[in-house]
């Protein structure tokens, strides 16, 4: 767990002061519940659209934007607080990169809070806070939000949920459906570090590793690739259920195969030693920073120039090609030159990792 | 509670059979998270919008629109199921009427759901089943969506978020900044109703009662208002806190005085009697199918007029002036003739309501 500031470093505003948790009162609409607007939220989020304690956020949308994207995550990931990360920056970087995908440039967020009655103040407001550093940082504001809370044995310390809403550049179209024969696969960088990062710190399951969660925004990245070339088609990021599940599910909304080279495939060494020790396939392991584009084979190099000349696409690598053959199946020729299939994750074998 | 049709009578499709409740791979990201959404989520909320699977969804706005209505609100209401109503109606009407209190037309929403382990299907598909009637009935369409699953012993069953995204219309000024001295305060009729019905079935609380949750989408009523007149300063819902909470904060936003009217409070009988009972000030109980609007004093009657046609309006009613007198404070005159001080509600004595 990251160190925490204690209560009286972190700059806990004095009317929260004689509350050292969260009470049921703070999600209760009254003056508690505006305590907690005013002296944590307002300040962390502070921006000129920001409706602080109104119902809606009024919005001026950028001259000739005609299509807007709209996405909705929860939160829910355990612990709240993780090697490289914490529940505060998943929050914004997953929905950011879900605008993203889409080709959007993210602009606005909500966030949701569901917190558990006696949630620490200070761990709220260190993931608040990190919350606020991701948005700056993602250069998107965060402009309407909600408190609700919940018994104690009732929740998990805090559940989170974001949406959010971006511009989509006229004429753009991406999507898991558009997939074509001859495209490339393309990652940027390693495999695996979220979820293992996360395992690593999991209730009887500790274990010494040097890896960090990936957490990033990646809109930054997307727009470098879009700059590159017209010819992306699709854009996911490999959250739950890993690169195998995106790929999966692109292989079937377009019906098309795809085949994976997993010689090619960037993994660090500490996860793959974590994923033999508990029999994970690195695959189905969550990513919190990473993105696979398929593109038309042509711009392949100059994308994956575009990648790697960017902070967070160093590794990047061509990882596969989509085939005309076997319509909806994934398959990947091993390290050892074997074939095997790769299906579709049943569900997540480390839940609850976003 | 309301009557749940049997697991058998509900339709539930094949591929959802062989589990009768909620396991955590539905929360995965992989082909059981698939099953829910292609099986449950998307046969109910079918539109064209719909991105079942996606990361985001893309919306084409109505041509012209320059101002966009953002808003969020997580339910956590207990129980699931209450007379009047469910957590899925009221996650439709909760945000849809956010939005219009904005004075926006409510397009799209979001939906974002935290499952608890163990979950019956069957209560989840009645849930989803309302929530697409409400959406319906409200004219928005539900565009995406996000399922997360928490351990048994984490959650309570379901807690739903739902943001939505509304085009506010050129020139429209509204917020609870602008109620001026002189103006008229209407309802669109009882108070109470809804905390009232909640009360009545909570666990180690159950009395009888006739009193029905008013839940319900306020956007055409709000459209029928706007359509009246132009001079509408504040439209709020008073949930959470009631009509003590929403009126004290346009006094302190509006830096006005208010005086209410306690004859001309709507209250029905049972409402009256339970409050009694209970302990509660009817003005602190919750509503969600209740506006306050705040409108010039030359505009009330005309307004009153057009309330008292719609359906959700028949009893509304004139409950109060705006005045320059103690600007921040909210007082009533009381039925026997006194003046009593209504104050912002410390939190909510009836936790969990929305």
């Amino acid at each position: 767990m990251s160190k925490l500031p204690r209560f009286d470093e972190w700059t806990c505003p004095l009317p929260l002061r004689h509350h050292t948790g969260i009470v049921m009162g703070h999600g209760g609409g009254g003056s508690l519940t505006a305590d907690l607007v005013e002296h944590l939220f307002a300040p962390a989020f502070r921006n000129d659209t920001l409706d602080a304690m109104g119902d809606s956020a009024v919005l001026e949308l950028p001259a000739g934007a005609t299509r807007l994207a709209f996405s909705t995550d929860s939160y829910v990931i355990r612990p709240l607080f993780f090697p490289g990360g914490s529940i505060g920056e998943i929050a914004v970087h997953g929905t950011v990169n879900d605008l993203a995908m889409a080709g959007a440039q993210p602009l606005f967020l909500s966030a949701g809070f569901i917190l558990e009655e006696g949630l620490p103040l200070d761990h709220l407001g260190e993931i608040v806070r990190r919350m606020s550093e991701a948005a700056r940082s993602a250069g998107v504001l965060l402009v309407t939000g909600d408190t609700k809370v919940v018994e104690k044995g009732h929740g998990d310390g805090c559940y989170i949920n974001t949406s959010g809403v971006g511009v989509v550049p006229a004429g753009l179209k991406l999507g898991p459906h558009l997939a074509r024969p001859g495209d490339a696969i393309l990652i940027n960088g390693r495999i695996g570090d979220h979820g293992i990062a996360i395992l690593s710190v999991r209730e009887g399951m500790e274990f010494e590793t040097a890896v960090v969660s990936d957490t990033a925004a990646l809109n930054g990245l997307v727009a470098a690739i879009l700059a590159a070339t017209p010819d992306v088609h699709v854009l996911r990021d490999p959250t739950r259920g890993g690169v195998a599940a995106t790929l999966n599910e692109i292989a079937s909304r377009s019906q098309v195969g795809i085949v994976l080279d997993e010689n090619a495939l960037p993994i660090g060494g500490d996860v793959e030693s974590a994923c033999e020790l508990f029999g994970l396939d690195p695959l189905t392991v969550a990513n919190e920073g990473k993105l696979v584009a398929v593109v038309a084979s042509e711009a392949a190099d100059a994308v994956l120039d575009q990648l790697r000349h960017h902070p967070l696409g160093r590794e990047a690598a061509r990882i596969g090609t989509v085939t005309d053959q076997h319509p909806g199946l994934v398959s990947a020729r091993t390290k050892i030159g074997g074939t095997r299939l790769i299906p579709m994750p049943l569900g997540e074998q480390l839940p609850r990792i976003c």
